[in-house]
């Protein structure tokens, strides 16, 4: 169980990944992971850590690929690059069976273009999709896909990430018949916009022994916890995803704000530190960190660009649990049934 | 200042809706009121309610239409039906003068199909869209449009809405240049949804003394502070609005839980109850009640179907704001003014 963590994605680079990654390997005695980047600069990160548990330091192996991508990068140029950056050794490990998996913080375009060619997709499927667990009532969470790796998206694609998000669902939260449903404007079939109709129709014609057919919700269905997937075009999940990440910090700034309001209010702040901070870890966005960019060959988790050491631990552990749950294995055979059925 | 109030419509019909114009006649002594509806009704539901302020009563007028349209009547199919609605009645007393505008907790398609052959649309404009006051930073507000009367728009449809959220912040809240922005998946010009970017050329090559066009914002850009207006697609808009929504309700849920956690949170929590109370009032869907369609040569408010008294109160209220500030007939005159340039 290894993977591969491009060390120099993202704004911090080493000093978010190294951390993250000792973390994860903290948190999950099983995992290795390959470093890849700047010898130097990862091991003086290394060296920097305190209190890293026996045992911890054996399980990292470090590839030497200095280049760091910059962000501002198109996917284009990126893959006329000559192949000496820290992205596409983290990439290759995986293409050559080194790793099972891997995490990058790089700017997702880059990074789908650079996976899409260097491990290849699924076969049955076209393109890769971007998901996400969100915070739901009841199971706790509600795959939401595609994030805007797909913009203008068509009915089959739509079909297509019900397919990826119900494998998810059942590989990594062993749900046995995951609930899968397509976001709209109306619940009533035949209702808003034509391309969900379509996709609808899609969905109700096929018989399959994968997952659910819930109908459509409307976007209070996401968190209402009676589905385990919701499909949609790239363009609204990435609103409905970024709006919500912004209304979370939104209310928890207000939140602190009405405890600062009066004398008395701050004094009764002190005695609520307890329940506020549960609240505030229940929602953070760090928790929530690490999107799978879905339909490639193998796991490839995208971490948030901002995020910290803790936010990218999660993204790692989030790979480790679809490397365990052997997700991109699982979505192959199943669509591979399908084409000869 | 006279504003016509189906009060048959919506869940609780005029339970909600009697109480709801008093609230609103009580605050607004400038109000008068026509209550379309069951006339028996009416005159109970205001005989029941205790505590008026002298002289609101003497502003109500009844007009009996007691005839409630159900809630599951097609657009359509209401259309066709004989003129004996408390809808059609709210519609016909603001198309003939009697009133200056109108609020209706009535389902949306019927609402707006018939809103539109008994009101008209401004000219210039094709279709009626809605909007509604979502919170943000800083100034406090967005508008955010359109909501999910438009399904599948084209690039000028979103040219249009932008024309209307701006007249909004400008008729409404005296912002001088509305900041407008279409939402995207990105902020960099050239990406994310075709119709966006075709929207963003429009809008570009289009010189207005209207409004500052801002570009395309992200999805946490709503509740920013940075701008005044946010476009997109009605399905768009729908799941982020919907979504949002429920996700504040979810949050207000388990902030409530996080004080219930232990005996020693729960004693917190008597003594926080000023603090989470202010916090509850602020985000509180009630208080965002209303939801305008814009474009009709008239102000029309849909208030949310489930809206108590209060809600339906601030429904009201949000349609007075509207006919104080000449929203219609500014929006008129800057499409009329815009056509002979």
């Amino acid at each position: 169980m290894r993977l591969a963590i491009d060390a120099m994605g993202g704004d911090f680079g080493p000093r978010a990944t190294v951390g993250g990654s000792v973390e994860a390997l903290q948190a999950l005695p099983d995992l290795q992971v390959l470093l890849c980047g700047a010898r130097e600069q990862l091991e003086d990160q290394l060296e920097s850590i305190s209190r890293v548990q026996a045992g911890v330091i054996d399980r990292i192996t470090i590839i030497d690929a200095p280049v760091c991508l910059p962000d501002t990068l198109s996917p284009a140029r990126a893959l006329r690059l000559p192949a000496a950056s820290s992205l596409h050794a983290t990439l290759q490990a995986v293409a050559e069976g080194r790793a099972d998996g891997c995490v990058s913080a790089g700017a997702t375009g880059v990074l789908m273009a650079m996976a899409r060619r260097q491990l290849g997709m699924i076969p049955g499927l076209s393109r890769p999709a971007i998901s996400t667990a969100i915070p739901a009532r009841g199971c706790g969470r509600c795959y939401l896909l595609d994030l805007g790796a797909n913009i203008d998206s068509r009915p089959r694609h739509l079909l297509q990430f019900a397919r990826m998000g119900a494998e998810m669902a059942r590989a990594v939260d062993g749900v046995t018949r995951p609930r899968v449903a397509l976001l709209n404007v109306a619940t009533e079939p035949n209702r808003g916009e034509r391309r969900v109709r379509e996709a609808d129709e899609l969905l109700r014609q096929e018989t399959n022994d994968h997952f659910d057919y819930h109908g459509f919700v409307e976007g209070d269905g996401l968190f209402s916890g009676v589905i385990d997937v919701a499909v949609c075009d790239g363009m609204v999940g990435n609103v409905a995803l970024k709006s919500g990440e912004a209304l979370i910090e939104l209310l928890v700034e207000r939140l602190s704000a009405c405890f600062q309001h009066s004398w008395a209010s701050r004094m009764v702040s002190v005695l609520a530190r307890p329940a506020l901070s549960r609240f505030r870890r229940e929602f953070d966005p760090v928790r929530y960190n690490g999107a799978s960019l879905l339909g490639l060959k193998k796991t490839v988790v995208k971490s948030h660009g901002s995020a910290s050491m803790d936010g990218f631990g999660w993204a790692v552990r989030r790979a480790h649990c679809e490397v365990v749950g052997e997700l991109t294995g699982k979505l192959a055979a199943a669509l591979a049934a399908d084409r000869h059925a």
